[in-house]
Order: structure tokens, then C-alpha cells, then sequence
């Protein structure tokens, strides 16, 4: 057998205890997001470090202002093979709201279902059943003399609340963390048997507004009729931000947004996407946002403002008759094209604040933002990741758009100089994000697999 | 002397004990709200009921499916009187936030402040420092041969709540309970120097609106721009509630709303109400609502619609792309004149329906609610009753609205077929249903002595 065939078989004899590692790894509740997890973060940071060195890494944690990072490093088993910077995180989103979750969501458990057996944990698939597919080929490389390339590791915890650190530990640590090309596990297959590699991106950026009215919460039978309600303002404000026609009211905002080239739109159009399944997955039937564009063209290639929460006033049981000071919402937009991140924000300012009344006044505050990404589609490591995808899968790898940002695709190219390639086993219906999270347990293992033949296929 | 100065002259001469009996009764925490205080309010039943059979009063407990009713009873000294029925609650708000108190919510103090002494206590003015301004009038009578009115009393321990247990109490009690005239004492008065009689309430009714989208929260990457988010279309719904001028724009919202009489507008211009005093004192500077109304007609006189509450999505620390399955708002309308409780929520039902676009759904949760009361101004009790408190304040007596419900006069009215004469000496300051409640010791005082003026002058 060649290495690759042992090494192959050297994961599928190791799955079970490749399993429980993730389980380890998922009960640690590592919610970038609140203030209570911060331990966990650290926890989990050292987890990740423990698992490095047992397989032959040198790896270390790097304190940032925010949750640590965790670089690591391995030799290839032979000279002159290239290098690659693999990129994951570590953190999780808020499990909340936990009354939706069949299980625990840090208590990780393993459902059967019609489409073989699922690993139902926040986090599963986002992003740390991902993570571990790279780190399961790289411990099956270490039993035949190491992997075929060099590696480094870089894993974040902070990437579900936007990155902050990033930036600076990329700028400080440039040269260590240079690469031929970055390896990314955090997006998805195109289907359940269908590989795919994603070469556009959204961007995002996100803002948050707090308006205030009184100073203080008003009795409605006092006041109701003569105050302003900071409600009424904000709902009549985010009502205004989409046009009758679903596109995005914001002077400017299409600023940059292109029309897709031949060459994608042809390959989307072969892809032969069930609109009709991917919404009837969710309960919808008609797309929304706008008109004139097909789902996949919406999620993928055209950029939208979307209000992610709001609250204001009295939401427990019952009636409270209070006219409230204080209103709020957090709006997030994904960009698309060269839409510029800092000027849709001001956008949104500049139409929020030009709206209120007497009276009201608003409160912004921003969160850092990355624009779109394109990714080239003519590149060798593509190539060859695309072939190795295939071998293992069977069929050939699609080339896809994702409606989502992974800002550190932007970060490498721009700091590092460094192109990505984003290979990843998630699929629509992991529930990333919401409650009962899952991963398909064949997602963690032909992950592993394919991890091991990109990394062969690279130094070929 | 004549009966009522001698009975003047008792209610000065017993006010040291008179604030010790209203202190006793304050230190009682009756709070309705809470399961942990049913004994309290058992407590403070018991304690009225000792009260009313020390002055005369034949006087029970009377349990209902919640907190007690009490009622008392006592003939007048002489024949042929008017009868009375007063009303008034043992039950109070929940002192919540305990740390804003500067002294314990149930352990009464008296303060001294630059607008005489206060009584600071939960309760102290809504309803039990009112409630025994009557039953020390009641006092003084007894020591000169009875009241002028032959009375009945009816206390109830759950206003705070709704007075669930009201109506059936009504319905089983209505012989036993009718009288010539309702005597309430739960307003206030117009300022600290003048006394006021309220001759219009407003009316309520609450609805709760809850959008549901997809079935389940989802990633704004993987959904945004296709999958419809119902924050959205809850904010245009509640951002349309309103037209640009003001005005609540449901079909139909305003029938059965009329202009002030003349005579009304009259007495509310020579109120001199100080609009920029009331919005200035919680930061406002600027009527909001319908144009062209006076701050004093939009609250006594105006229906309103008010988001009371709405919340949907992520509201925790930082950024949460999710693309929300639900969004929901409370709603509450204040009504005037003739509007109908349940036209207007239907109304607003068909209003949000109407707007609902493909794959939204609409759920409501409703609330009882009661219409608009009007007092006639030209009745001969009102008429008697403002010459009595302009004898014991030395100046007319104002009549006023209340934006504010008090639903047991709508319940007289229809149940019994009662007028209600609403007299209070409550202040605007006196901070009901917050920290640190007070009633003004000359509140008391001479709210005792116009109630013994009042029943004077309907008997003489």
C-alpha cells in the first residue's frame, strides 16, 4: 500500500476514538460571545495545544486582548514539500434559546437519523467538527513519518463575534505565519455526496442602534399620546429599510455590488439548485429580498441588510402599560462586489439619524466588518484539491458561492498575501447557529479522508 | 358648632392617631402580584374589618377565588339619607427595585420636604392612604351620632392585578352593593393647592402580536436575501400603526371618538396646564402623537396606540447573525369616548393580517380589556361634592381627565348602574407603582375633612 492508502486506513481504524475526541472537544463550552465562558475559551484553547503536541506539533497558546490563539507547527516527512497555514476556531456561538435543543447543547450525543448518524452539539459543525477533520489526517500522517506537507496551524476564539484580535496577531506574527496556500474547514458540501470548494464570499459588517426617547420608562395612561415612543420610531425606521421591491433602501449601497461573470453564473447553473428544497427545508415556500433573482443568486451574489434582533419595553408575561425609553436593534449586512464595509455603516447612520423625531436621539455601535471576497478558480492548488476531493467522493467537486463571510479569507490575502482555499463537509441542514447544531458523523470522517488526500495531492 | 365642624374639629384633633392607624395598615405588605404575601393580604382584610366594626360598621370577610373582598355596612343617622357605596383596594404594587427605596418599602416613615410632611411607604397613596381618608371621616361622624349618609363599603386585594375576582363578586353582590352613588378615592388632585373630581377615564385594551417565519432561527449567511425575516415585517406593520401626522391609522380606530364638549375644553383651558413642565420633567421637550391637540387633550381625551414591548431575535453582548424565526410586540390602546374595545382589536388583527407577506404567519394573544368612562358633569352629586371641596381647599375644584383606566367604574356602571363621583388627594409626584411612594401628610389630613364635607353636603 502507498502511505496514502495506509494513512487512508489508519483513520477509518481510528474513527471511533477520532469520535470521542470531538466529543471531548464539543463539551467545552467555548461561547466567544459571553463574558461567563471566557475560561472555557482558555479551556479550550488548551485542549487544542494538547491535541498538537500529542501528534507531533510544536504548539503553543498567544495571549491576545481577546480569547488566546493557538499556533502550531509540523515538518513535512520530506524536504522542499510545500507549506500550508490551516485556519479553524475554536469558539462557538451562544447556544441559546436552550428550550429549543433536544439535548444539552454542550452535552454532545450521536441521533441516527434516515441520512446515517448525526453528532448533535453546538459546535459540531461550526467549527469544531471541522477543525478536528483536518487534525484526524494530520495524527493518521504522523504513524507513516509525518504529513506530506509542512503545516501550520492557526486557530482563533473569536471568530464568532467578528475577529477583533485578528487583525493584529496576523500583522505581528506575518512571517511565522506565511504559507504557500491557506487551508480553510468552515464551509460546506454542495450536497450530502457532493464535494464542493467555495470560491466567493460574502463580506459582513454589522452595527447596532439604541435609541432613547424620556429618561426614564413612562406610564402609558400618563403619558401614551403625548410622548414619543422609541418603538414606534425604530419600527418605522427598519420598515423603511427595504424598498417595496425587496432591495435595500440605503443611499449607495448597491455602490460595488457587480453582476456576476459567464463563467460563475454558468457553473451555478449547472449546479442545478432546488430552490423549492432548500426554503421548504425551513418551512418557506417564496423567496424573499429581491425580486427578479433566483435564491442562489440572492444567497451567494447579492447583498443584504438583515435586522438580527431587536427589543424594546415589556416582554415578560402578561400586559405592562409602559411607553419605554430605550429601543434597539442589531442589523448585520453582507456585502458583495466591492461594497466598502465602513460606508454602508455610515450609510445606515446617516438614514437612522436623519429619521428621528424631536426628542430621540440614537446610539451606534459598530462591529468590525471585512468586505467580499473572489477567490481565482484557475489556480493549481485548486486543482489539485479538486482531483483529490473527487478520488475520495467520487464525483466531482463543485465550485461554489457562500452567502456567509469568513473574514480571515480576506485577512490572509490581504496581510499575508496568501490565497485560500476553502474546503469544508458542512451541510445546509447542520442548524449552524441555531439550536440542535448537528455534523453528519460522515462529514467528520470523509472530512478526515479528504484532509489527507488534499495534503498528499498538494505535494505531489 | 353644627355636626360637621364639631366633626371637623374631631378629625383634627385625633390626626396623630389617625397617622398611626394609616401606619399600622402600611406596614402590612398586601402585595397582590406575589404568591409569597396571600397570608399578608388575608391579613390586611382583617385588619379593615377590625377598623370598620371599631367605628360602627357591620363588616365581614368575604373570600372570593382570589384575595377577599370586604364589606362593611352603617346606617345614617338619620332616616331617609342618600346612600353611598365607597370603594377602595388593600392591595398594592410590588415595591421592586428594593435598592432605589431610601427606607423600607413596609415600614412606614414620615419625611419632612419642602412641600410639608410625606408619608413614604408602599401604598401610602395608591390605595390605602386614600382608602382611609374615608374611613377617618367615617371616625369622626361616629363620635355624633353616625355618618350623615348611610354607607357601604367594599374593599378589594386585587386592583394591582386586574380584579379578576371583581365582576362575579359584582354580579352575586349586586343588591347588597347598589347604592345612590359610587364615592371612589384612587385619583388625584389637580395640584397640591387645588382639589380636583375626575370626569374622564380612558379605557384599555392589549393585544400581543407574535410573527413567525421559518421554522427555526437561521444563519443570515446561508439565508440572507432569500428567507423572509419577520423582525422586518413586524417593524413595517408597527411602523404603519401610525400616519405621518400622528394619528393611529387602523380603519375605523377613531369611530365613536368625539370632540370635547365646550364646556369640558372650557374648564381643562383654565387649568393653565404646564405642558413644557410635564414632558421637561422626564426629558422631553416636544408633544409626539396627533398634531394639533394640546398635551392635555392628547392624554385625557385622545385614544392612543402604544408598543408596549417587542422583541425578536438576538439581543445579548455583540453580534448574533441569526435570521429570526419569530418576532413579536405588545400593543396597547388607550380608548375615549365610544370606541370599542373589541372593534379595535380586531382592527389591529385585520390591520397586521393584511400586511402579512408569503410563508408569515400571525399569532395573537388578547388581553380583556374596557372602554372609555364618562361622568356627567351636571349631576347633582358632583355638583355638591365640588362645593364641598372648594369649602375645605378655598378654591373651586378642577374637573379633569385621566389618561389612566380604573375599570371598577366601568363595572359600577354596568353591573350595578351606578355613577361614580371620583375624588382623590393623590399627587403627580407621589411616584405610585415606583420607589419610594409617598402621600403628603396634608393629603391625609384634609382629604378626611373634604370626604366629611362631601358626605355632609350629599345628605344636607
Amino acid at each position: 500500500m502507498s502511505i496514502i492508502d495506509d494513512t487512508l486506513a489508519a483513520i477509518d481504524a481510528d474513527a471511533g476514538q477520532a469520535l470521542d475526541r470531538l466529543f471531548d472537544f464539543l463539551r467545552i463550552p467555548s461561547v466567544s460571545a459571553s463574558p461567563a465562558h471566557v475560561a472555557d475559551c482558555q479551556r479550550a484553547a488548551e485542549w487544542l495545544v494538547a491535541q498538537l503536541v500529542a501528534i507531533g506539533f510544536d504548539a503553543a497558546i498567544h495571549p491576545t486582548d481577546g480569547k488566546p490563539m493557538v499556533v502550531g507547527t509540523i515538518k513535512a516527512a520530506r524536504r522542499d514539500s510545500p507549506h500550508v497555514l490551516f485556519y479553524g476556531h475554536y469558539d462557538v456561538q451562544p447556544p441559546d434559546p436552550l428550550d429549543l435543543w433536544r439535548s444539552p447543547p454542550f452535552e454532545p450525543t450521536l441521533e441516527t437519523g434516515p441520512d446515517g448518524d448525526r453528532i448533535v452539539a453546538r459546535g459540531a459543525s461550526d467549527d469544531k467538527g471541522q477543525l478536528l477533520t483536518f487534525l484526524e489526517a494530520c495524527r493518521a500522517f504522523q504513524k507513516f513519518g509525518g504529513p506530506p506537507c509542512a503545516i501550520t496551524v492557526l486557530f482563533e476564539g473569536e471568530e464568532e463575534i467578528g475577529s477583533p484580535s485578528l487583525p493584529a496577531f496576523l500583522a505581528d506574527n506575518a512571517k511565522r505565519l506565511s504559507a504557500d496556500v491557506a487551508l480553510v474547514c468552515d464551509t460546506g458540501m454542495w450536497n450530502a455526496t457532493t464535494p464542493a470548494i467555495t470560491t466567493a464570499l460574502r463580506g459582513i459588517v454589522a452595527d447596532e442602534v439604541i435609541l432613547t426617547g424620556a429618561n426614564r420608562d413612562l406610564h402609558s395612561g400618563v403619558y401614551g399620546g403625548a410622548a414619543v415612543n422609541p418603538i414606534h420610531v425604530l419600527a418605522r425606521i427598519l420598515g423603511d429599510l427595504h424598498a417595496a421591491d425587496g432591495a435595500v433602501a440605503l443611499p449607495g449601497f448597491y455602490d460595488g455590488v457587480e453582476e456576476l461573470p459567464d463563467e460563475i453564473r454558468t457553473q451555478w447553473e449547472e449546479l442545478d439548485f432546488d430552490a423549492a428544497a432548500f426554503l421548504g427545508e425551513v418551512g418557506l415556500t417564496t423567496p424573499a429580498g429581491e425580486r427578479d433573482r433566483t435564491p442562489l443568486e440572492l444567497v451567494w451574489s447579492r447583498p443584504t441588510c438583515e435586522v438580527n434582533g431587536i427589543s424594546g419595553g415589556y416582554s415578560g408575561e402578561g400586559v405592562k402599560t409602559v411607553l419605554p425609553a430605550k429601543a434597539s436593534a442589531k442589523v448585520s449586512f453582507r456585502l458583495v462586489g466591492k461594497q466598502n464595509p465602513d460606508k454602508v455603516v455610515q450609510s445606515f447612520r446617516a438614514f437612522v439619524t436623519a429619521r428621528l423625531p424631536a426628542d430621540v436621539k440614537a446610539e451606534f455601535r459598530g462591529h468590525a466588518g471585512s468586505p467580499a471576497i473572489t477567490l481565482p478558480i484557475k489556480n493549481e492548488a485548486l486543482r489539485r484539491a479538486r482531483r483529490a476531493l473527487e478520488a475520495e467522493w467520487g464525483k466531482p467537486a463543485a465550485l461554489i458561492g457562500c452567502g456567509g463571510s469568513i473574514p480571515i479569507v480576506g485577512a490572509f490575502k490581504r496581510d499575508l498575501n496568501m490565497d485560500c482555499l476553502l474546503v469544508g463537509f458542512a451541510l445546509e441542514d447542520d442548524a449552524m447557529h441555531s439550536p440542535n447544531e448537528k455534523y453528519q458523523r460522515t462529514s467528520f470522517h470523509k472530512g478526515a479522508r479528504s484532509w489527507a488526500r488534499i495534503l498528499a495531492a498538494l505535494a505531489a
